[in-house]
């Protein structure tokens, strides 16, 4: 299987990146490779000597790097050269079977969604995050590659990401939530109501029905379907409460007894790695034709080979194999594709 | 001062709501009343024997109950004579200077706006909720009221929220963030967009700009300015990953040791009581033409003190007219009402 990881992607490339990929050739197989791609000075500065000739690691020459604050489509066009447009790139010729990245998120979709294209059947597609939660890995699909969602792409966000919960995580039958403001089946904005009755109507998918904002972390399902906005805001809001929650409790510990702080220590390190999103690597943008993982900007080396391990996990199920059969036998969306397609 | 509060809204009630008015009773002035809506005999009984002839206690007999997942305006219709309807016809007829419910969040909001009506130059109503984060107090605006916004809601959402904030919780100048999935202008849905460009036209509005879900407990604004889909998706975000977190903690210094955990608790008790929104008492329905309170549906006796508190200041801090005269003046969306008009 060949990689192709941009070495320039998040805000601790190249040096993290490429650290991540020579942790990675430990796990390796004989015939796996890594393609490094970005300005190969750069690139190859970032190797150290000991790896430079270890022939699972090749590097791709892209002079150009977009930033993580530029805007995505202007960028991908005035950049061809950039690592993003060349990874994608890899992939559309067949050069590489997988592509990464820790970079501006808006233009990695918008690069795999136009080189890669779609999966046969798939309207848009998603990022599914999994979240460690107190009551089991969820998947949340979609975090922020589709910010104006048609009740068809979330249906097809569900059928996705059960794919993905069942094939890679391993979770038999997940039960899927619609994100929304009550329980009720009444309660939601048009585009989730519609979404609902579209998702209800398929028996294949083991619907448990809506799910509100405190669901997520409790167990009540193993995926959510939402919105990319929503899901972005949930995202990041989960990520800014727990920092903040577990700095509160270290200066409340400190205040009152630093030996208290000192004992506290473990058990905070503990439950970190617990519910660490660095452990799953990076989210699949699920319905492009192809294995696409889009890390987290602040990704560290760790999070980098983890993701080239998840890469290898998707490839290997065949999950787009899955989702292209599943949508060619559903109905569902297809008598009323003038309203509801994308 | 007049309060109507309704004696059956919320899990608690009405136990919690009575003893709630009977703290409350402490703090009231002379000519202060608090009138009990709910069945006459139900909430007669709830009173203690000490308090039934006070004359700041009186009960309005409102025989029907909506219950808290009944659809809202279907309940409102058929139940003419619920606390509900009851509490907002009070305000109506100007039997009442406030209302405050812990009931049907929908059935509130369709009640008072039905019946207050809008205060002059408001589109639509937000429900403006207090986070106390890390960083101060937050308040984040729609979180539920409206879960279909236009920009001119978003707007107005601004402009409400930031009186608020400087003229009830004493913040100066409130920064005001709009909510969205990136820093960067360009990012966000069209609504989003459109909003920002109505709340940078404004110079009295001191936007900092978008801000994301991490940021709204840093303290990088005062004022989160969102849909109420996104608002109630964070809002019981929020509740669920706090709890689900201490419990975590709990469980991992339980496994540790038994003494560290029972060492932690008094931490961990500071830690909600400083972050704990039963304090704020309950959320104002920004934008109808009176004082009305929505608690949560979790309210207990010390939640409804608080929120006859919140009420009082809400009233005396006459924000309702400082809107009024504000929105006069602004000529934000006024040209462009047939596309952003609600």
């Amino acid at each position: 299987m060949r990689i192709a990881l941009d070495a320039m992607g998040g805000d601790n490339a190249p040096a993290e990146i490429v650290a991540g990929a020579i942790e990675a050739l430990d796990f390796l197989a004989a015939d796996d490779k890594i393609i490094l791609v970005g300005p190969q000075a750069v690139v190859e500065q970032n190797i150290p000597s000991s790896a430079r000739s270890n022939p699972k690691l090749q590097i791709v020459d892209a002079p150009e790097v977009i930033a993580m604050d530029e805007p995505p489509i202007e960028s991908l066009r005035q950049k061809i050269k950039s690592s993003i447009n060349v990874i994608a790139k890899l992939a559309k010729r067949g050069e590489a079977d997988a592509v990464i990245s820790a970079g501006n998120t808006g233009a990695c979709v918008a690069a795999f969604q136009m080189r890669m294209r779609n999966i046969e059947g798939v309207n848009r597609p998603g990022i599914a995050v999994v979240f460690p939660t107190f009551g089991g890995a969820v998947t949340v699909c979609d975090v922020g590659a589709n910010i104006a969602c048609k009740p068809i792409n979330l249906y097809q966000y569900a059928v996705m990401a059960q794919l993905y919960s069942a094939n890679v995580l391993g979770v038999a039958k997940p039960r899927v939530g619609l994100l929304s403001i009550g329980a009720e089946d009444a309660k939601g904005n048009e585009v989730v109501k519609k979404a609902r009755d579209m998702i209800k109507a398929d028996p294949s998918i083991n619907l448990v029905g809506n799910v509100e904002g405190r669901d997520i972390f409790k167990g009540v399902c193993d995926v959510v379907v939402c919105d990319g906005f929503v899901g972005n805001v949930v995202l990041k809001l989960a990520e800014g409460l727990v920092d903040g929650l577990f700095k509160a409790i270290k200066t409340e510990l400190m205040a009152e007894k630093i030996t208290l702080a000192l004992k506290f220590k473990p058990v905070m390190m503990r439950i970190y790695q617990k519910y660490d999103y660095h452990e799953y690597g990076g989210a699949p943008l699920l319905g492009v034709n192809g294995t696409a993982i889009i890390c987290h900007g602040s990704s560290k080396a760790r999070t980098i080979k983890n993701a080239i391990n998840a890469s290898k996990k998707f490839y290997s199920a065949k999950i787009n194999d899955k989702i292209a059969e599943y949508l060619s036998k559903s109905s569902i969306g297809i008598s009323n594709d003038q309203e509801q397609g994308s």
